[in-house]
């Protein structure tokens, strides 16, 4: 994220953005997706745009490349509870960049994503360019119903997050200091955590089935959990209490953590790139969402509940409540 | 555009865009956009990426950079006769190059082209890149029935083209003379020229009136009148005979082209940019063609006929049958 994004985003919702006179535009600009009505079922929408050097090392494969480009958008897909259904790829390329075996990997990388959702390719541009590889991706979903959204929350809801946080950022953060020259810790697991962050797993059919139950709000991880759960309160005038202890870690990132606050806090809570979804919902739904989240092979916990906006955002580990880090999220440098 | 393109797009469209099992899909990679069944109207979609340097000269305001990097979309809808309805809008932006300035003239330019069509960005995203600035801009837009698609042209239809071919190509000739530092005839008329050229205008509504009297067949002319209508020669599975000296033509170019056939050939007829429309239709249409022309104040022109494949390409200027040139339409180089 550029510095200053969340403000020319503001501007341009401001600016272009107005919908209030088009009612077939359910949901505008500040959600994961926009909602539109086209007459039938629901149309989502969203785009993301990757850049080499700052969203993902230049010398990334092509196929885990073309995976996280869809991954992040099918991600925001999931987070409307949405069902993907077509995309639309922009590539610019530097020379000599796309040469047949690329070209072969980023097909065979977007397939091994793409072909489980039936989600075919529909339309794009391919562009020569003098700078960085930038890959941009549109997602389309269709949506019976209300979507999943930030606004969603209400007091009383319980707060969920499926898989495990923190995994992508604790393998970033291996990966700069290799690449800084500095010793790394020989960390049983490493491997898994550089394919977490390599292939995110979009909660897709998860996100389908909690829509589908009617719960109201859902926000996919990206930025950092602590920031993108900040989206929803804000979004949704409320407040929360997480429960640090709860929040959900890999076997690996658990033994590395340990008794480390810090370390907790600037993988899980803020390291960002999780591609999870956090959930707000009733508690007279809890039983039907872990039954979904079985059925979808999706883990599942609770991390904490939804208060009044006057409690805040309220962060407790061990029995203490901790303050909040002056970052709730990550800067997207890769 | 890159060389190549059209190779790697046809290995994108086998490799990925495989539509034959997903009814949903009308029309997929291939035509000016893609037509998708939500269940109502249908919805169009397609996208396009312009990058400084290569698509625009790096100076162009950014009030023109929006209006173009949008027109040429509301372009490729209006080829396929289908209503704009929204966008999404996908900036990699250099370090600095976002200036309150800047984006308040990039909101105007959009918005002078948005507003008369009612079209909202709804969804986006903004990124930071050290290379050239890059701009995405994905539209979306709805039809009753089918489009016009390239595929349309029947042997016996009549060819027409909207507006004025070669404005934009002639401009960005006298454009590149200047910076090379050479003489620059002085031209009367060469600022309207390059208005054509920085604000193209997207023929939508005469798009969507001859979709909604029953033709079949259109494209925008993007890469070249010739090699625009090759790809509708190609789809169909047609040839045509075009009359070179009814290929309508400002003052101006008409001026500076006089009796010269490579010029008319290099600007009119191979140029690109001009963002008008090919139009094959039955002469049944033509009455009704010409009176939804001047409903929506769009200058109209029947420039030559389809004829059986066997014919192939044939074209004529005062008279006699001139050979094709040896590159249908230009290279995007800028």
């Amino acid at each position: 994220m550029a510095t200053g994004e969340f403000a020319l985003i503001d501007e341009l919702r401001r600016g272009l953005g107005q919908v209030e006179d088009d009612a077939a535009v359910i949901v505008g600009i500040g959600d994961d997706a926009a909602v539109l009505d086209c007459g039938g079922r629901r149309l989502v929408a969203c785009t993301d745009t990757l850049v080499a050097g700052r969203h993902f090392f230049a010398e990334l494969g092509a196929d885990d490349l073309a995976w996280k480009a869809l991954a992040v958008n099918l991600s925001d897909l999931a987070a409307m509870g949405a069902e993907p259904r077509w995309a639309l790829l922009n590539l610019a390329l530097p020379a000599g960049m796309a040469t047949p075996a690329w070209r072969a990997d980023f097909m065979r990388g977007w397939q091994e994503l793409a072909l489980p959702f039936n989600l075919r390719l529909v339309g794009g541009d391919t562009v020569a360019c003098d700078g960085p590889l930038t890959v941009t991706v549109t997602a389309l979903g269709l949506l019976a119903g209300d979507a999943l959204l930030r606004s969603g929350a209400q007091v009383g809801d319980d707060l969920y997050v499926t898989g495990t946080l923190g995994d992508a950022a604790l393998a970033l953060e291996l990966a700069f200091a290799e690449r800084a020259g500095e010793a790394v810790e020989d960390l049983p697991g490493a491997a898994t955590l550089e394919q977490c962050r390599r292939r995110p797993t979009p909660r897709v059919a998860f996100g389908q089935a909690a829509q589908r139950l009617g719960a109201r709000c859902a926000q996919d991880v990206s930025d950092g959990f602590l920031a993108d759960l900040h989206h929803i309160l804000q979004a949704s005038g409320v407040g929360a209490r997480i429960d640090g202890d709860a929040i959900p870690l890999s076997p690996v990132l658990a033994g590395w953590v340990g008794d480390d606050w810090q370390r907790l806090l600037r993988t899980a809570l803020t390291g960002g790139d999780d591609y999870e979804l956090i959930l707000a919902a009733p508690p007279a739904l809890a039983v039907q969402l872990q039954t979904a989240a079985q059925q979808t092979q999706t883990p599942l916990q609770r991390v904490g509940s939804v208060l009044p906006a006057a409690a805040g955002l309220q962060l407790f580990w061990q029995g203490r409540r901790q303050d909040l880090p002056e970052h709730l999220g990550h800067q997207h440098v890769i």
